[in-house]
């Protein structure tokens, strides 16, 4: 006999708790529509040349290598890969069908991505990712920037898990600050990203520290300036933009941020975004090294332990490897699973109604036909119904009934026939009453 | 630069035909919710040793191996392999969470599906099944056996391809048929089974030579026989069984599959199964050995080439692998991914309407704040909407709309503003009026 098991960093629901997960994946679906954007489905696997383009950082080196019975055998090296991220097919979608797709495009993908993560509590390998992103050929304007706040507002004031707060930041401006700082060259300056990135888990000793080091060696004095920027900068953006614009850093590129942090914050009011909801924090640095502009963090107030639930920001040149058109754009992603998972963990998230409204018990073997046949009216006039498969206790059905979560049992035995009823009983609310058959769909769906 | 390219036997949609493809993947979804199946989902990844057992006979050997970079180096023996059906995850799902769950078990599975497949057109390696089975723990009513073409007989009327016909038949009639006609040990029977199978696409004599081969040996005369049965035992379902009555056969085996067939055809009628869409079709087998009793095959009427869009059928223990407990099952299984192909190829699947209903554009960069306030607004009202980035020319903002599909136009200049209206633009019917901004999104929703 094999232990039935699933492997460790996969999250596998109930059906009444996959309910729950599809109706949150639904909410972000349609906020995701709310704002014009369209559907695409990538494969889960591409070539390996295609995905493994040392643009990932780390997560290339937890890739899934993929082989047939018949490859294996031969020993040859693996062809084929499972996505890591959502970002690297899109690169390939937008340079493989350029010429196909209106401009900026604008896609949502929500599928899951795999990475060969060390067994952790919390960390998967096999998780749920919802992106969106705009993508320009050339240019794409920075009203684009100010759109991705509104679309996770939507999002997340429909999921309804309490306040949230959308931090923006914009890396010239933190570039030209680090540049000011002393990190003068590119590569210095990712790794001085890269600290700061830690600052609010790791603390400023820790993030000092790594500035301080080999690799960056910034000097003690324009660390602790450039830490009093990031106290300074955080909250409120009408006061932190006022604050910034009251500096005196001569550097394009930290002018050309502060700019256009001023538009974005601007235009994100316009795009109904409650006040109180953004902030900009001048911490946030986000790892990946490909955000050029714009970065996004989001987190749920009530909830600060799970971190960032939306990420992202604005690239420069979203597919380089594949096309020699310049492709700019913007986008976000929320890691659907692990959100799922640590909100059901904190009992946040509520129980979703079984879809199916109504069961057809079947108590009196002469009335099995009819009982069908009842079923069949129910589910023609649009109500989801299961119904009994042959004649037995009615106790044991109403139990089978009450454990699936469906709110209605439908009772036709002699009694009602004599009656000339049907008899409606209300599982939630333990009451019973009687209805004529013709209206038994009508009474069902009022309550429903 | 690196090809931009995906690796064959994937089926990649552009944005419209995603949303095709998602409508109809909708519509199986409300099909099986409308019996009240409730959705589980499992990894796409199982440990090898729950995958391989020896039960998926030929797609055993189409299996995807996996491995994590570490791993790989490691020279490790792949330890997960993808799922290449959804019936043995069904299985592991069933044993694992048995205590869990509630019997009968009703689930339906909508996910993509893996095989290690040669390269031909039409043949995929990564596919969408959509899967229902009903399991029961020790027995399960032969009810459920008749539910199975009411739920095909619903979700092929609402994807509304024309007519299609539900073949069914019955394994132990067959067996009992093949017993008496020579083959008098199980190997010999399923390998019996497998020439049937052949017969439509074949031809009977290429089924003649498969049953006189030294595997089977069947005698001329009963071959003559069996295949008389396999021509008359086909078409509407009173006259096969009128037929089937008269025959003299003394198999228990045979008259059980014949009183399971006759119970089956009684209940589809009164689950409001259309008369004419069942047919009784003695020489349908289904390749796969699990398969027990009933079995099911549909076809579209007006495509035949596809062969069958929808098979399955009962089975007596599903998970004997992972549990002692008895679980006997009845299911069947929709090929998504070929059907859309094959539907689309024969341009028979109809686009689908751009589910945002308008594009406001921004003619005039002082309106842009109104114009960002007036999207905002109509969002609100609950409209999916898409607004243009900055002020720039009507002429290619309409022209943007109308690529993407959308079909209203909000068009809000300083010559409106004087107006105190704002011009809505139907796209498809060419046409335009003025609508005052308060009533904007009742006049785009009156029309959708």
């Amino acid at each position: 006999m094999i232990q039935p098991r699933t492997p460790p960093g996969t999250l596998e629901l109930l059906p009444r708790d996959q309910l729950a997960f599809q109706r949150m994946q639904q909410t972000i679906r349609e906020g995701f529509e709310r704002f014009g954007f369209l559907p695409v489905e990538t494969p889960v696997f591409e070539y390996s040349d295609v995905l493994l383009t040392k643009s990932g950082g780390e997560t290339e080196k937890q890739v899934y290598f993929l082989q047939s019975t018949g490859a294996l055998k031969e020993g040859k090296a693996p062809e084929l890969a499972l996505r890591f991220d959502l970002t690297v097919p899109l690169a390939r979608y937008v340079a493989q069908y350029e010429n196909q797709l209106a401009f900026p495009f604008r896609r949502y993908q929500i599928q899951r991505v795999y990475r060969g993560e060390r067994n952790q509590r919390g960390r998967y390998r096999e998780f749920y990712q919802c992106d969106i992103d705009v993508v320009g050929k050339d240019t794409l304007p920075l009203a684009y920037d100010a759109e991705m706040p509104a679309v996770i507002a939507e999002v997340f004031r429909a999921l309804d898990f309490g306040p949230f707060t959308i931090r923006i930041n914009n890396r010239k401006l933190l570039n030209g600050l680090l540049r000011g700082a002393g990190a003068d060259t590119p590569e210095k300056r990712a790794a001085a990203l890269r600290e700061i990135d830690k600052l609010e888990k790791a603390g400023e000793q820790k993030v000092r520290d790594g500035l301080t080091g080999p690799e960056i060696a910034m000097a003690p004095e324009a660390i602790d300036k450039l830490l009093g920027f990031m106290r300074v900068g955080k909250g409120d953006p009408a006061v932190v933009l006022a604050e910034l614009a009251k500096l005196d850093v001569n550097d394009e590129l930290f002018k050309q941020g502060v700019a256009e942090l001023n538009t974005v914050i601007e235009q994100v009011g316009a795009l109904g975004v409650p006040s109180g909801t953004v902030a900009i924090d001048l911490s946030i640095a986000r790892g990946l090294d490909y955000y050029t502009g714009t970065i996004y963090e989001t987190v749920l107030n009530d909830f600060p332990g799970i971190g960032s639930v939306c990420s992202g920001g604005r690239y420069d040149d979203l597919a380089g490897l594949y096309t020699k058109s310049k492709l700019p754009g913007v986008g976000l992603s929320i890691g659907l699973t692990r959100l799922f998972f640590q909100l059901q963990e904190a009992g946040k998230i509520k129980p979703v109604e079984n879809p199916c409204a109504a069961y057809v018990t079947i108590v009196d073997p002469e009335l099995g036909a009819e009982c069908r046949a009842m079923a069949t009216e129910l589910r023609q006039a649009g109500l989801n119904v299961e119904l009994a498969a042959e004649a037995g206790k009615l106790g044991k059905q109403l139990k089978y009934a009450e454990k699936v979560g469906i709110r209605f049992a439908v009772i036709y035995a002699s009694q009602e026939k004599a009656r000339g009823a049907v008899q409606l009983k209300d599982l939630r609310q333990n009451s019973q009453r009687d209805v004529p058959r013709t209206e038994l769909a009508a009474a069902i769906k009022s309550t429903t």
